[in-house]
């Protein structure tokens, strides 16, 4: 049973050993962990190509899956990195199982509240300074990623890692459902 | 051919009036929209069950759609909307035709660089002021949004709009690239 791991660990200064770790973990459950890597690319390509060049290998180490388990702590904002949402729907669509967790407690409409405002506009619509409207779905990120994991059946792990990305408390409880779901089928 | 428009237009204060507005857009090339719309959902759910639903609804549109047009304009922040990121990716999985636009001009290493630093850490690796690496691929955003829109043979359309969800200059030469997809076919 092959597990993807979704996240901005990637982006970590101590990337490699954050993903060993999570590798470990996986491996201690009896699974086996398909980390993302960027190190076998051509470097001789252009930059526009090596992008392109990753993304066909995450892509196909998400068609090798069988399930995700996505890291959607907050990434230089209020919501999930937007690679991960990506890869998060790319898992949904193909009818994997998805498991995620976010290492910040706050709901994302508390998050916006406190970095960009939420104010009734007078409809009973919440909106921020800029007047996009809040969404008050006692979610923990925008409800296409909350909403897809839970009408799939896994329960969005909420951990209060302080919103740091390399905490593995929230990532080992995803893991604990993982391994419930793999003793189930 | 129905063409799902993905995109945080939802948000804005004048949402119906802009989805309109390229519905009509659509209309007039001869494919028929599918716009998000949280207006059906039964309001005396709970909030959570209400952005369930909503996730549901959105999901059987683009199960029936045969491509997406997605707004990749940043949200919040350096980078896309994480809803639209789920369903790019959600559209890709499932082989649908995929097309995206943006309404900034700005790479995204650019972005990263004015809001959050972008310095070379010695290694060759651009990293902002938190130490997160800073893709510098030459593109619109996250490698997985761009890669995977580039890959499948759309052309990420870059407009110079400021930066505004609601200009429908990038939304009309994406879809100029939709009637030729479709019309190739």
């Amino acid at each position: 049973m092959k597990i993807y791991l979704a996240g901005p660990d990637v982006f970590l200064p101590n990337a490699a050993e954050v993903l060993a770790a999570k590798s470990a973990l996986v491996h201690g459950a009896g699974l086996t962990p398909l980390a993302p890597g960027d190190a076998q690319v051509d470097r001789s390509l252009s930059r526009f190509d090596q992008g392109c060049a990753i993304s066909e290998v995450d892509e196909g180490l998400m068609n090798r899956a069988d399930a995700v388990i996505a890291n959607l702590t907050p990434f230089r904002g209020v919501s999930a990195d937007p690679g991960t949402a990506f890869e998060l729907g790319y898992m949904a669509a193909q009818g994997k199982a998805v498991f995620a967790y976010t290492n910040d407690a706050r709901p994302l409409t508390d998050r916006i509240r406190s970095a960009l405002g939420a104010d009734d506009d007078g409809s009973g619509q919440l909106r921020d300074r800029d007047g996009l409207a809040v969404e008050n779905f006692a979610m923990a990120d925008n409800l296409m990623l909350h909403g897809g994991v839970a009408r799939r059946g896994a329960t969005l792990i909420v951990h209060d890692g302080g919103g740091q990305i390399a905490d593995l408390g929230g990532f080992t409880q995803a893991l604990v459902q993982v391994v419930a779901w793999r003793d189930s089928l």
